[in-house]
């Protein structure tokens, strides 16, 4: 029975038989419309590269709801939190979207939707009840404007550029999905955590090469910046002190119980920094940081994919094309 | 009896009776002593502008370690959020330092202490036992260096500076510099919020102004920066996309289940942000922002008093004169 299922091999015939018995023609109809829109919104997990809802979330929804259009309006109105259950509600479970497995309460099937997938599948919803179009379900190829105007548009926008590309790893599309959304992560928490701010951060791939592009507010930051030290109590204090005592930018000071200096930033060009650092960034296991290569401003602009730029300027959802 | 105290015009006969019964003449002699000491490092509280140590208070520390030297050596070993007590401890309280009055246990006697007066203070007391001094209790005067070598060592520091100089208000001291500090706060907050990185501030008077001196990591900020809007989920969210959809820097994009968008920020110039913005502030009460005036960059380096730039630039505790 569903009480003893361990594993999701063990499951899935139950899942088989629940559909079944749960559906007539029409709602497997409407099971089918779903999909077509999870994809064309581009929410569908069986995609690569979305953390999105699965084929069988899918049709749980739309059972739920008694039909394609019903869910729209219902889902519509979810929040990040939502709790929805057809049959029975187990243990609660903290997640962007739970939907409890009518064959199996304690389980969530929907723990791999990533909050942004969820907020972009409401914001879908919301528009296409406004503006029902088939472009939801098939979307537009984006095209790309001609270089010129990509490189004028960066210009006005005066913004920092860093592309990096890599080997393309020998390994399952969704497994290097997965692992260029988490390198692309990583990269972008170093680059924050070493003062530059990235505006936004776009990736894509060809046969050959992953490449991450981060738009930054600035390639270049300011020489000086504030170090924190320890508390002025402990006694790792007494180190700092000694080490900063010569300080060519003056001596360390309290601010808030900590001796805080003023000292040269470590890094102040984006693409010196990646280059030091991103052995230890965090990249996905299959990503050889060997392999990088680094294109700044201009050679980004020349370089990157012109789709991959239009959409990191003007991020348009894929019902919008 | 002290169980009825209820204020500070109640106490201060208990104050006294609890000194002079508690003290004989060379303690009075150290206690003197601790009051220069805390007088000359800085952290005096009858002393202008420091948020720091009352008179009862030194005479406390005293007492409670049986000397001077004493008091030094376990101040020494104090950190931030120590206890204190003498007779008996009361209800628990927060605070940097809490040290119980002996005549009113209710009472933090040290509330008035600041995080920052208490770890100078704790500071001071480390350095006096590594190399007693006479400057610890008469400290020199700063000397300021020439104005050329000023300029000189601000170029080679390539950062930005912000003065700001308002009328004196014609109020008592102790007013006066609480609400100077204030002032200083209430301005770095703003510079900070608008994204201008703060990295030392100081404050100063003569007869006729009170200044204000920023050091920030740059004058200007870059042109773009990133704008978080609501949810995705909520209400509100409409009106936001509807104000962006035409953004000059592209459309309104999901962030951490955010609606997030690349616009423009409203002051990348720092004297332009505080003139429009000093109105809504916060300074104190008594200071008056028609009668600012503002001096950036050279200006600011030509304008302020050469000690004030002087630890700006290179801040040293009064013993290290």
């Amino acid at each position: 029975t569903p009480n003893h299922i361990r594993t999701s091999v063990d499951r899935t015939p139950f899942h088989a038989d629940y559909i079944i018995n749960h559906t007539d023609e029409k709602l497997r109809d409407d099971i089918r419309l779903m999909k077509r829109f999870m994809k064309g919104i581009g929410t569908y997990g069986a995609e690569p590269d979305v953390r999105g809802f699965s084929g069988y979330l899918c049709e749980l929804i739309t059972i739920k709801y008694g039909g394609f259009l019903w869910a729209v309006r219902r889902a519509a109105q979810w929040k990040v939190g939502t709790t929805v259950f057809i049959e029975e509600k187990g243990e609660p479970m903290k997640g962007p979207l739970v939907f409890y497995d009518p064959v199996d309460k304690n389980r969530n099937v929907a723990s791999a939707v990533h909050e942004d997938t969820l907020s972009r599948f409401i914001s879908a919803c919301k528009d296409y009840l406004e503006n029902p179009d088939r472009r939801f379900f098939f979307p537009n190829k984006r095209t790309a404007p001609p270089a010129e105007e990509l490189m004028a548009e960066w210009k006005q926008r005066d913004t920092g550029l860093l592309l990096l590309t890599f080997d393309r790893p020998d390994i399952i599309p969704e497994n290097l999905h997965a692992q260029v959304w988490k390198s692309q992560y990583a990269v972008e928490k170093k680059l924050n955590s070493y003062g530059f701010e990235v505006l936004r951060a776009e990736h894509g791939e060809d046969e050959k090469k992953v490449s991450l592009l981060f738009e930054l507010s600035s390639f270049t930051l300011p020489a000086l910046f504030t170090h924190d030290g320890p508390p002025v109590h402990v006694e790792t204090a007494e180190g700092f002190l000694e080490k900063w005592m010569d300080n060519e930018f003056g001596r360390p000071f309290i601010a808030d119980g900590r001796w805080r200096v003023v000292s040269r930033r470590p890094f102040t060009d984006a693409a010196e920094m990646i280059s030091a650092e991103v052995h230890h960034a965090g990249l996905g296991k299959a990503i050889d940081p060997a392999s990088m290569s680094i294109y700044s401003q201009e050679d980004a602009v020349k370089k990157a994919d012109p789709v991959m730029l239009a959409q990191l300027f003007n991020p348009l959802m894929p019902w919008e094309f």
